[in-house]
């Protein structure tokens, strides 16, 4: 089974609101066995809208519209899905009755303006809209079965999983498809590490992606029942895990944080973090994850000099020495916040992330992590490099970071945990 | 001028990665005076990629391509271009040696599968690629220019930067656009209030799109000179903001923190900050900045109630009377901050991000803001709700608290520093 995702908006076309609906839309049907052949995205004007809803129509099973049903005067997906099944928009009393029930629940009244949303082709079926006001719509156009979402992402995915998933599920044959995720090797060396099971025409496919230097390895197995494509999918993710190691932190949508998260939970163990250049991106990465409470105790962020010594307890001399981005402040940095928190881990980076501050000894991407942990205490070096933002190099120290607890986690045996030190 | 452009790559069709070269583009042909009409995205597939191709150069005067320009067997844009032209693709041995020499300077052999990356199509022309291997191509397909970029954002839009911009500049009629940034008012009442601006028809056209509270109002102005373009965008954006006041922040990609960031800077402050749900994501906010470490003194992410004691000062007897979710706990967290950095202004989070940590007196999206200024401190309620997910209730914390800080800054006339209360 094919299908086709429009997307409805001018902020799209003209760039203002990168699209995500499309992207998440894809891969639930992909769960759901069928495949997306192709996107398209379309200003709010009636004709381009009509004309792609019609050719999308003829050549997939299933088509997937989001946007335009809201109530202004851009909204125009109603009336060019009707113009396509060549019918008139109805006024439907129940819906209206809802939106205004809507609005009292929340003690508002209805803006005259959604009345509009009350209007529905005749012949479609009303999807239900539990966080919004706008119904969506589902219309069999020949042999295409379209269905329309509201084009803000929460109502869409809400409606997408309790409207049309259950229609959905069961109509296509079996494309499953699992993500690997990994770190710390580059993209071009993991092509070569499974270069065999890359080749074209294989099953299951195998293919790429690097973003934000974290590598997904998508796996997408056919088969005609769902044990068969599942035990392809598991025959070569093992072998994959096998070839990478620990390089692989985790599968799906698995963040290194989660991983992290997993691994202090599964040890009992506790992080502190101290940062400067990453300016708490690192202590928000930790907290991300839900009941993070059970193993992040304290992060500081001590940008100034001044702070590093107040907070940290960093001596001043080491600090004029070398100045605040060097081994040895990252590392009384960890040790600091390793002691006065009482965690069993903590981290400490300093570093340059730019676009100012750069030297020809210390350039912009110089950034040194520190792990202090009940064996001791390393540090590492990263050059990040002079191409990547200040907000990437932020990023890649931070994952840098959560990657060298991980790392230390997984080849720690369970130790005995040794009585914290805590400073009164 | 119309333009169209075409995202390839099976990543994108199956919603493995959210395609945002598409939305970059579209803004730099808008500010260019160009048009985009239409967005689609194929999979790595020849005949998809030639048809979409084909199609697109029927009713565009640019074509705008991203993707398959690597050097594996998945990457069939030059052979699927070359067919669009009907004509042979060639071997460029120049592309070949800079290739080569791309990964000698990197100390690296260059993998032989970047062969193929110095194949061009007959009759097109290279587009210089100083970010990765791949060249870019550009051919004429009937009155189409076509520009075919890789899909990795950091070339293609250096690409773009370099070797396209200046042969488009001047091309179109001049479609100017700006974009008004506001939190604090629903998008439904920015609408009421300028809906004789919104109306179709007129030009320039208003349209408004809300992205994690953030509701920006987009202005497009067209006409035949630049200074006409631009005279009208200036009439509306200052009535807009005649309107609206405060509630506008910035302009373009303006962020909260950025606003915040120009008004300490131009009053001379310093800030420091105390988090808990937030996490860390405050201060990570303040210090996306450059240049931030002259205002940003020191944060602390107090997540544990054994941190907010030992750390800010905080008296257990106020945590155990109401618990760490309360007015009382974001007071002494904001004031601990500020007397212990010494900074002007501090800012206390306290609340509960979830999902879980919910009660029926303190439900989940309860979140308490607390700013101590040299005028005192005040303390807000946040109510977020139970439907939004935990990482939207911390951003929409930490953006109420910079907004908090963002209008006492507006506020506050260039009163005389008062001496900081340093704890020694």
């Amino acid at each position: 089974m094919i299908a086709r995702i429009l997307s409805i908006g001018t902020e799209l076309t003209l760039g203002q609101t990168v699209d995500t609906n499309s992207a998440w839309l894809a891969q639930q049907l992909a769960e759901l066995g069928i495949e997306t052949v192709a996107h398209a995205t379309v200003p709010d004007e009636l004709e381009p809208i009509q004309a792609e809803i019609e050719r999308a129509a003829r050549d997939a099973d299933v088509l997937m519209v989001t946007g335009g049903l809201g109530p202004t005067q851009d909204d125009l997906t109603r009336e060019a899905l009707a113009r396509v099944m060549n019918v008139p928009l109805d006024f439907h009393a129940p819906t209206l009755e809802r939106i205004r029930e809507f609005f009292r629940s929340r003690n508002l009244q209805m803006p005259e303006a959604d009345r509009r949303e009350a209007m529905v082709p005749r012949g479609a079926t009303l999807l239900d809209n539990d966080c919004g006001t706008a119904p969506g719509l589902r219309a069999r156009i020949g042999r295409c079965d379209a269905f329309v979402l509201p084009g803000v992402p929460r109502e869409m995915r809400s409606m997408f999983d309790r409207t049309v998933r259950p229609v959905l599920a069961g109509r296509g044959g079996f494309i499953l498809q699992r993500v690997l995720r990994t770190f710390g090797l580059p993209e071009a060396r993991i092509g070569e590490l499974i270069a065999d099971l890359m080749q074209r025409g294989r099953n299951p496919t195998i293919g790429t992606t690097a973003q934000a230097a974290v590598v997904g390895i998508r796996i997408n197995a056919r088969a005609r029942t769902l044990d068969e494509a599942a035990a392809l999918l598991d025959r070569d993710a093992a072998e994959i895990r096998r070839r990478l190691g620990d390089y692989v932190f985790g599968e799906g949508d698995a963040t290194l944080q989660q991983a992290v998260a997993e691994l202090l939970w599964r040890h009992g163990r506790t992080v502190a973090t101290a940062e400067s250049c990453t300016g708490g991106l690192l202590a928000k990465a930790l907290t991300d994850v839900p009941g993070s409470s059970r193993y992040f105790l304290c992060g500081w962020v001590t940008y100034s000099n001044a702070a590093k010594q107040r907070e940290l307890r960093i001596d001043a001399a080491r600090i004029e020495r070398h100045g605040a981005v060097c081994r040895e402040v990252a590392e009384s940095m960890a040790l600091g916040a390793r002691t006065l928190s009482g965690a069993d881990y903590a981290i400490g980076i300093t570093g340059i992330a730019g676009p100012e501050g750069g030297s020809p000894e210390k350039p912009v991407g110089l950034v040194y992590v520190s792990l202090a942990s009940p064996d001791g205490c390393e540090v590492r070096e990263l050059r990040l490099g002079e191409y990547l933002s200040r907000g990437e190099i932020r990023d890649r120290a931070a994952k840098a970071a959560l990657n060298m607890l991980r790392l230390a986690l997984l080849t720690s045996a369970s130790q005995p945990k040794a009585a914290p030190e805590i400073r009164a």
